[in-house]
């Protein structure tokens, strides 16, 4: 039944490259007779009878979608997916591409038909991804599938805020912001502000303050259940905070807000192309994280 | 019925202050007819007839045991617990005490009869922890309550080591050593290295490299399952690691040796005074390791 | 000679704490006879003929400037002084305030007495701070007494940009910002980034990026001489950075742009009441910044 | 004149390729006539009349030294010279060599023997490096070419030390060690255990706390004049330190100890290629140390 649901495509609208992709995706598609919708913005410049909005893109109306960029653009898509979204297939287009499952390049076209040929077929794994909600003065904002970010509105003055989990304060602290990160977003911001990485197999959330003043403030990531709820009191009298998710949407918070931060309760499923995903992930942790300094294997000192 | 069984204490020997409170809570058991035993070397300092062996304090033989010290103490004590041990209450006498339940002052000698008069009428709760166990080379080592470390033999010289989890291939990675660590190792040597603090109501590994050679070595610390096992590989030909246990127990690993860590399946009990353990845990957290610079409250930048 | 000079009064506008002392201050000086003169904006509340233009308060016009609130008034009094400009004298009222020379607080009146006095009789030392200086795109920027700050105009999207020294290539790095520090800045907004602490009698700068990607960018802290030009060029075609003096002033840098950083070649000069500069920076670093857990100094592990 | 004295050739024994190149450098040397000594330990494989003992090599008797392996091998090697020491050429045979100024392959046999022609011409810069003395308890240890690190006898048992920079107190932590550096040493252990890296133009001592208790005990690392003597008091009544020179040489330290650090006057002289050290020295941290993840130099966020 799933068969006869469209394959939705989204795609980056800048690149060149992208955009090409996108057109021999569609092409391919096409020939194979397999049933197409494509993102609003690019329907109007390829088909714009297949035109689907994002928001309608739930697990009932479309097979998948395949997100055609980098992170960025994953990210981007997810923010405007409808509760029960159909399940996503990134390509990447040569940025770093943690979410994406597949690198395409252009030496290897072959690859890339026989990628599509499986998901033509059917032929893939669901791998689930919590997202977290926050509510911030009783306005509920877009799902997070990295992180929620309270920062300072202003980059050169720093928050003071309270910490609470579940109700229990961790601390307060001095610091340029706090970010609330999924597993999934254990490789991005959080990962720059000093979090540690997190399985995937693992549903838990990880609070990372970030640069808090003179490292004295005490407060290290810690990582707490998936269940519970964070909450973050903006101290000082006069300094706003922007709530940013998944670096794409911005809501400013006042003074004395607090902003609460939990599990959404609406999953997001990836395409999996290998069924051992804690292996595909360690591979794509050492090829694109978790480079540096190679030394020779049989290197030892001199005793 | 397990009012029947005897209250167990171990202590530290090189205080005064512990042998002090040791023989207060002593002669305070006896004055109120509660049944006590004694490890066998502050037993032969006080009433030899009491004397328990540490390896027979298992949860059917004693209703538990009192800790009078401060970590090391308490770490001491698990290492030489048999499997199923009974319940640990920590009593801290001047040290940071973080695995202690309650801090000893003589100020407060009312407060401590207090809460003798609640572990006598069976008035506490019962928090478990789970532990871990290293294998080297097929030797089975001692169940760790905070962490397995593999460190280099030498001070001076680096470990060349590969990680795998459940199998995959983390990286490979110049350092001094790799800790590897419980929940309750979270607030431990682990925080000392870089690594997350862990919530209580989580049981999860942490895996955390101890000065990567340049920074770059790649290797941030990572969280993992309970059920993961980790494979630490010592690749230098010609270099030994050491594998210590909770900072106590020291073995030694030759080159190409294999440690394997996982899951202890015996699990340390602690007693605790109040029921909602994770505010308990944040308080103790607040009080003894997040403290820093402290910002009056109402401070603001000027508009 | 420099007797007959005025001393100058700056101060917080939106603490009355500040207001009250300033006012305090004024008084005194009256009483004993002492030329002063006030910064615009207070003299307009207090004594409007006694008013002076920060821009006019160089070391022939006015003894010594005593800035009355925290780190952020001082920086802010920095930021609009001339060339030349006269020493400065911080009173902090209650904030972390490093800069600060003296602490004021309700309790000691009679200190504060002592130590105007004491400024009334010349009585007291001068110590020199280097400034850095920074060119974006050929506009010469406001100088810098803690650091020039190259920082992501989108606190969601992360600048690249390519960092040289005196034109050799440091790297390449994916980050939110990088930090451009004096040896006074390194007790600031460098040390939550992680910057290492520099002696009061060295002058060097130091480079520290900020929340590089993944960690793995590389780039650590790097110490330069003095005399040293760092450029920093913005690489990402379509995101702006913001430049950002001290916390205080904020330009805008296009893609493409290159900042240049270097000795602004005009010290602020800081009144000391103590000769031994060294001690009382290590005194003031430990009261206020290198504060943390306690451990009792007789403790040690039982053998 | 310095054309008459004989180039010293030292060499790491347990490598082939290191005695290959050992032979091959003999070898080309004595073809062309060049007068060359060898360490005792090569010479009795070699040419036993050559010998000279590393301790003779002073800059009156040989005109430089080839050390020829890594970086371990060139620390052996200034541990082990006289006051006022020849100039040292580093070739690396496949570590990271970071001290050393050729790396040699295989490849490249041709590059090799021009630069063995420049040594012989004298076509070559000299840049210095200083050296730190350490004194403990009265006994004058090794000088250190990269760091004095004075760490915990037990890899289990943190140390509690007090750090006085000429004569101030600085704070007192509990912590793994504390590493006393140059600028050579910035890149090497000390990089590993988060120090700034340091501009090879300055002079200046940094001092790295090594793993302290909960990251709070509030000490980052911290640049010190070159000229400044640092004071390291052992404090835990029962918990002997190591005093690890370079990596190379221990000496024990006892409880109560206070080890003394400061300027060696006594620099290692280096042999460099080209006369631009600053610039040298930024390609050689690019390509050694600075690795990380790679982006494309034209990705920008999709506005």
């Amino acid at each position: 039944m799933s068969q006869d649901l469209p394959i939705a495509i989204a795609c980056r609208l800048d690149k060149s490259d992208a955009l090409d992709l996108t057109r021999k995706i569609v092409e391919y598609f096409l020939e194979k007779n397999v049933k197409i919708s494509l993102e609003n913005r690019i329907a109007q410049r390829f088909q714009p009878h297949l035109r689907k909005d994002l928001r309608h893109m739930d697990e009932k109306s479309v097979k998948m979608i395949i997100s055609i960029g980098g992170d960025g653009t994953l990210l981007r898509v997810c923010q405007n997916l409808p509760r029960n979204p159909a399940p996503l297939f990134g390509i990447n287009i040569g940025s770093v591409g943690f979410l994406d499952e597949f690198d395409n390049s252009p030496e290897s076209e072959d690859l890339l038909y026989k990628v599509l040929d499986r998901i033509i077929a059917g032929d893939y794994y669901i791998e689930s991804s919590m997202r977290l909600n926050a509510v911030c003065n009783r306005k509920r904002l877009q799902n997070a599938l990295n992180e929620v970010y309270v920062v300072s509105s202003k980059p050169s003055k720093v928050l003071h805020v309270g910490i609470k989990i579940d109700g229990a304060l961790l601390n307060t602290a001095y610091l340029d912001g706090v970010l609330i990160s999924t597993q999934a977003g254990s490789t991005a911001y959080s990962l720059s502000a000093g979090g540690s990485l997190i399985d995937p197999r693992l549903r838990v959330i990880q609070i990372v303050p970030v640069n808090p003043f003179a490292r004295t403030g005490g407060i290290n990531p810690i990582i707490i259940p998936s269940t519970s709820e964070v909450e973050i009191e903006l101290l000082r009298p006069k300094l706003n905070a922007l709530v940013i998710i998944d670096g794409q949407q911005e809501y400013h918070a006042f003074p004395r807000s607090i902003i609460k931060v939990r599990n959404a309760e609406s999953n997001i499923k990836f395409v999996r192309l290998k069924k051992d995903f804690k292996s595909l992930y360690y591979e794509k942790l050492r090829a694109k994280i978790l480079t540096g300094v190679k030394i020779p294997r049989e290197d030892s000192p001199e005793e």
